[in-house]
């Protein structure tokens, strides 16, 4: 199972992800996508699917027409570990051009 | 624009739809989709983000692993229209055999 | 049902959609879809399939992991419409920025 | 890598899959799914697209309204695999109920 952060790797590890904010009790990572339309957010959406299949690792992702926001925590260690910042920086990088 | 339905025309629509439940407040309906996995959760989603587009209603859904919370509501009329009931029904028969 | 397009027209409209051919008997237009993954393509497939069923008019298109062969055509009309340019039109925009 | 399939193995692993088909030239197998909608096909295939994924194996699937042509083959090893029955086997558990 992956190890639980500490603060400070919290910390260091949100400094490079700017759309990313700690959820209030420290457990989760949280950032809402926006797109011009729902067809790209659900195309957004199938190839995040795609990518948390593959790492085993699931979002907690709410969807209403164009926005996603997506909560990343790791269940089974109760709070984050470093496959939240791992998916969130895919996440990050499938908006990018 | 759709008209609100009436509170004996919520009851009507949802006596046909044991699934779903009304939102504390009356202005949505609920329903917790369960699957078997999260690649079959997923499928149902691409299938009713489809027919959602096309009705031109969207619903408010969140998806964790094999589970998906929809929310249905239509916002421009401030609370539950027939929209709401069409796509509830065309839902629940996605997951018929 | 759409008219089918002359000759001339198809031709006009071609010279819009640089990434597209026509296919040998007129009656398609084809293009390549190349992404950086996997994940990317069937990702922009969700996209285009939700804008497909809302135009009701539906892509032959064929998948191998990062590829996206897609041919256009109007079934109903047994050739080019304005469809297909409208659908071409549409699939371009999803791949830009 | 994965090793080539014999004509036996084939044979046995087919016998198990009455949907599928051996190709013209047995490098590969073969089904067409049928649904009732294209909504419900495009469900398939993101679902199928997750599977798929997961297994770092990925069919040549093309689509046409309600239908899916899936091939299997394993490039890497130039014919069949147990991976292209494994996937098959997948394929098919998520058109049962």
């Amino acid at each position: 199972m992956p190890e639980l952060l500490t603060s400070t790797a919290k910390e260091f590890a949100l400094a490079e992800l700017p759309h990313w904010t700690l959820s209030e009790n420290g457990n989760a990572i949280e950032r809402t996508f926006t797109f011009r339309s729902f067809a790209r957010a659900f195309g957004f959406m199938a190839s995040a699917a795609i990518l948390a299949e593959k790492m085993n690792h699931h979002p907690t992702w709410t969807n209403t027409y164009n926005k996603v926001d997506v909560l990343l925590t790791t269940h089974d260690a109760g709070g984050l570990t470093e496959l939240d910042f791992k998916l969130a920086r895919k996440l990050d990088r499938l908006c990018e051009a």
